[in-house]
């Protein structure tokens, strides 16, 4: 998505270890033009899908996810981060571990909110090893609830998530695709 | 505003200890189309107002605020909630007691996202004890940057919150106001 790509090479910072800062437009400082103009682009991708509900993850996920919901006409549920979980009765949870912050959390998702008759599209700020979708394919699988796709704003194509998310055998979306940064200078996939 | 209110009414329960959940559209699951219509009602409220910036928390606070953002076309910064923070060098920070988990936590925002020149609007998603508005208005003060008002979807207006905001002399948007709960039902404010 072009002016994706044009905002990340204008306000995108490269950080050592392979990190790419984009917390002045999408995950602390948030452009709402943007994510309305990316929830329009998920919502072109899902429109014929058959999407009933669409999934993400606390706390960067929430914006594009609402605006594809917005698009999509369709409600949008986050799940919710915990440390640990002692009473899960009424929650779909599965474990996400977090490679920049080191630690393992349990996210949840109520159990009211999807059922075998919804059609779930997943939707989340970034995809770089995956954990995060792994954990929602986690509780879509164990609850047996179809998944329309997986929609990101960006992802980081050399690392596993890209990977995992295709041999979970659900379509893909990334708006922006980095192949490589090279220089301090980010590469984007020409596909 | 009345689709706010007779959506409470239909979908919101009320719990012990004057609770209201409204996790069904609010702050689990979310209904978009609403979002987008609250995030317009504030906008209709605050667009002479000069709003810059709108600040809100992580999490439930980000959908209404990146709506308001959509209409009100200004950026949308949420503070990062953490257990305790250790490096504060480029953060603004304050410390949130949260009744309902009884903890403290710290929030934070990037120095580079807030300045003097700006005009903040504060948005969140409810106004019970007004802790959580507490703390982003100890940033704006510290940080002595001006505040054009602040906006919550729902207020619990018996609570403290309430006084606290109007205390403060800054102007106070309750988009549902409630006086009270009777018999497991909520009443509404007349004004």
């Amino acid at each position: 998505m072009k002016i994706l790509e044009e905002r990340i090479r204008r306000d995108g910072t490269v950080l050592p270890g392979d990190v790419l800062k984009v917390d002045n437009f999408l995950n602390h400082q948030i452009d709402p033009q943007l994510m309305d103009e990316l929830g329009a682009e998920f919502a072109r991708y899902f429109e014929d899908a058959g999407v009933t509900k669409i999934l993400t993850v606390e706390s960067s996920g929430i914006a594009p996810a609402v605006m594809a919901g917005l698009h999509l006409k369709v409600p949008v549920i986050f799940a919710r981060k915990h440390k640990s979980l002692t009473l899960t009765d009424n929650l779909y949870t599965a474990k996400v571990y977090s490679y920049t912050k080191r630690v393992t959390n349990d996210i949840s998702i109520d159990r009211r909110f999807i059922s075998t008759t919804d059609k779930v599209l997943i939707i989340d700020d970034f995809l770089a090893n995956g954990q995060a979708v792994q954990g929602l394919l986690d509780i879509t699988n164990a609850a047996q609830i179809p998944v329309a796709g997986v929609g990101v704003v960006i992802e980081k194509r050399f690392q596993k998530g890209h990977e995992l998310v295709k041999a979970a055998g659900v379509p893909l979306v990334a708006l922006a695709s980095i192949a490589a940064f090279e220089d301090g200078q980010v590469v984007f996939s020409e596909n």
